[in-house]
């Protein structure tokens, strides 16, 4: 890539560096905001530059490729970290956290619009859906697999994370009642039970490591 | 609305008797097509018409609207009927019989891509979301509520769809392995008693009722 941008009038103008780490979240932001209320198809490197009153060329400087920056927004949105600690404590509860964190992370007036922006963009768009997919084994399904005693920990993470993600959908995204309205308590309580048998009871999964991959 | 659509010559080139039930078919036919390669936001009155080698007045004739004609396409797409089909029985084993006559249906030729379109959609536009959970609610969610013997029925069904829904998108849309190369009958048995417990276990519900709607 050349670096015309340095010189570009419009950076000069804003009196903003380049190189300054500042000037990358500024785009992130823009990023984010704009895969938000637009989606990842409506979301554009010039309409991200534009919006964040950068050069495009810095923004590719910064990110590299739209589907760069869509991860980046991912990463900067997800909060995983939150899931992650969420982890922590004995495995026999280890699915009533899940859940319960998980009902709160979509509840969060910050956090939870953000969610739903991102599985908007995944299932709306196969290029996301492939970026979402590599981030939530990569930082979610590995560590959490990764604390299971039990076999086919992958599978099993997997299995949770779909009851997780259909709850999700129909309560949050369709919003269909009566989970919709149910107290967050009573969800959690009548899904935390399925989620430990996923992470922690029989299944019957023994043939899973003979099945093509 | 006019009816110029009667005497419009591209009707009559193609010899269609515009109120032909045949014509209403190949416009249903061409409107399916639409949604399963464009998406509901790609889709128009107009290119459906062309694709069905009918007048758009016409298409506004026999449906009224984009949404209505939504409506008839997922209509003819979702295969409710081999769903309900498969809530006979005995209740002990309807999780099982849900599960894995919902796991054929996505993998069914031509079922399992109409249905991924459906979801696509679904979750692209808010429109085309609120027909499905309004078509879902009352010809699926409904009947398999309505054969339960058990309290608080709708949200054991709502439960239940919740988890299949996730299971379709982990497994057939987002492709996540190893859930979707698991042979269909141990992803199956994995879920079918998770789907059973929603459907007729204990999930203390009891506050559900007086629960806001």
């Amino acid at each position: 890539m050349n670096s015309t941008w340095l010189n570009s009038p419009m950076a000069e103008e804003r009196g903003r560096r380049p190189g300054n780490p500042q000037t990358r979240d500024s785009i992130l932001e823009a990023a984010i905001e704009s895969f938000v209320t637009r989606g990842y198809g409506g979301t554009t490197i010039r309409a991200v530059a534009r919006a964040a009153g950068v050069d495009p060329a810095l923004v590719m400087h910064f990110f590299g490729s739209k589907d760069k920056l869509f991860e980046a927004a991912i990463h900067g949105t997800m909060p995983v970290a939150l899931v992650i600690e969420a982890i922590g404590g004995d495995e026999e509860h280890l699915g009533e956290r899940l859940v319960r964190r998980y009902l709160w992370l979509w509840e969060h007036p910050v956090h939870g619009p953000k969610l739903a922006a991102v599985l908007h963009a995944a299932t709306a768009t196969p290029a996301a859906a492939e970026l979402l997919k590599e981030l939530m084994s990569r930082e979610l399904l590995g560590p959490i697999a990764g604390t299971l005693s039990h076999d086919h920990a992958e599978a099993r993470a997997l299995l949770a994370a779909s009851q997780l993600l259909g709850l999700a959908l129909m309560r949050y995204l369709l919003k269909v009642d009566p989970l919709a309205s149910m107290p967050a308590d009573l969800v959690a309580a009548a899904v935390a039970p399925g989620i430990q048998r996923y992470l922690t009871g029989t299944l019957s999964l023994a043939e899973i490591a003979a099945a093509p991959r």
